[in-house]
């Protein structure tokens, strides 16, 4: 099923239907170009959103030791990744798709303006000939109307005895002359029409057949490449979606690892003092010959301080072993 | 290990611990509310998009039986499935981590706002217990010295042999009377302090560690349920994961049904004219008698028209079967 031998007579057709396929190709471009804006700027988003939540001050890393803050930090490395993989499909559709049918798209526009414009100086060339047949056929009746003319002058001074011969004779030898150009007229028409026969022909059942075949060729092209588009548009996303479904279980692993009571263990390790809980206040005996103390003084080396049920600090080794603990004081 | 038992004396350890915990559940929270807001604006602009290449004119109608037009139609459809899923992890997120955590957050900060108090309260009480033994203490003691500084001015007077009996017996039952007040006071106070170092024991060993092992299970909840929300983050996601899979299968599918011979046999089928190629112009012999013609006239009821190669509009069945064709008048 060709569009040379079926269509010989649509060029019209042929040409709206090709501009068509160029158009939805034009438009299937412009399509993947913004799908991979939006993609880039939806990776751009996660990235910006995984940065700045990864505070990474010396505070957040000492936290960073209790599993559950660990965790949070682990997703939000994972969703980098999983950004990384929305960028990547932005940039393979960009290679792999727009850049190329972008390419393609130029090299079917030129293609198809060359075949159009064969089909346009084919036309020309044959309506010139026809042209030409033309006026060579009216120069055949022009003449051959002249000579019968001549004829029938010829014919009617023979018939009549007044003439002499000699001028019958010569009417006779005109018509008999322009008779003869006639016949040149006419045998010249029959050549031109033979010739003009055959280029239209060869205009009809080769040439025009061709160029449509080729416009067919090329659409055709144009559809296998934009099937294979529309097969990339969803392979270079599938493509990715193992690493993100990683991604995925990353994050679900960084969660499900999470352990609460190491989390409080780890706050125990890191803060506890050792010491032991304040023993009883001690009677004090003025009547045994105590001298009168307040609790602002005495053994405790932190004199003056107020008294206080916890200490507001975190104690460090050295104070462990320097100080005696406050609560002896009371 | 329990907070009680091992950081009974870091009070502001726990303090600042259970906050960060809070605050980290609160960034959490916040994360996840942008992260929603990045798939929603994600969703809208794929779907924005589809329903802008989706045009569905008359003209478009009549291309999409063409199938790489219907192809990408089939894209356009698939890929608003696609930007549905997207909307549905947003809405996942919003429901199932978002609004659970938020309300989760609130009730967490007022348990927290609850212990911190009682810890204070606590605290206040055993302070206040303390200053009270603290006074009873000085007034023993005050009394003591007065009692003591009578004894000794009795034991003076009787050592002098110039004071009279009567005075030395006043000035001792007046020693006796005071060192009898300081006995009660001492007694008092001993009663004070055994009841401090009870208050003070239990405030140690038991009031103190109950409520920093509530704070301890209330943390140790709150990690519990941000792992549940890491786990959510990645499952509601996974969950689509399937759907989405499809979406891009579909696509694909879109792309290999496409069938390049079929379009353009479609396109002969909606076009083809069935007129025969033009005939041979015919000669016309004006030496037999035949009348001058100019290819503007003659048999063809098209009469006046200009010389055509192809039809410029497509031919319906009725201008089919009224017409001759136009070739044949050449």
């Amino acid at each position: 099923m060709d569009w040379g031998t079926n269509l010989w007579d649509q060029n019209d057709v042929i040409d709206k239907h090709t501009q068509a396929g160029l158009d939805l190709l034009e438009r299937y471009i412009k399509f993947v170009k913004e799908r991979t804006e939006i993609e880039q700027n939806y990776a751009k988003q996660l990235r910006n959103m995984t940065k700045k939540y990864s505070k990474r001050g010396s505070k957040e890393e000492q936290e960073c030791k209790f599993s559950n803050h660990a965790s949070f930090q682990e997703i939000l490395n994972e969703l980098g990744d999983y950004a990384g993989q929305r960028e990547l499909i932005a940039e393979n559709m960009t290679a792999n798709i727009s850049d190329k049918l972008t390419k393609y798209l130029q090299d079917l526009k030129q293609e198809r303006k060359t075949y159009l414009s064969d089909v346009k100086k084919a036309q020309q060339n044959l309506e010139s000939s026809f042209k030409h047949l033309e006026s060579i056929k009216k120069r055949f009746a022009k003449e051959w109307a002249e000579a019968d003319k001549a004829t029938q002058q010829a014919d009617k001074l023979e018939s009549d005895s007044n003439n002499s011969k000699i001028d019958v004779d010569k009417a006779k030898n005109h018509a008999l002359a322009r008779m003869r150009t006639a016949e040149e007229c006419r045998n010249s028409y029959a050549a031109e029409l033979q010739k003009y026969n055959k280029e239209q022909n060869h205009f009809y059942y080769t040439e025009i057949p061709q160029i449509f075949n080729k416009l067919q060729d090329m659409d055709e092209r144009r559809i296998r490449q934009m099937a294979e588009g529309y097969c990339q548009f969803s392979h270079i996303e599938k493509n990715v979606l193992p690493i993100i479904s990683k991604c995925l279980e990353g994050i679900a692993a960084a969660g499900t690892k999470i352990d609460e009571k190491k989390d409080s263990k780890l706050l125990i390790e890191q803060y506890k003092s050792g010491f032991e809980r304040p023993a009883d206040v001690e009677f004090e005996d003025y009547s045994q010959g105590v001298k009168p103390s307040n609790s602002e003084s005495g053994l405790n080396p932190l004199k003056g301080r107020k008294h206080k049920i916890f200490k507001k600090h975190k104690i460090t080794q050295a104070e462990k072993h320097m100080v005696l603990f406050m609560f002896s004081m009371i």
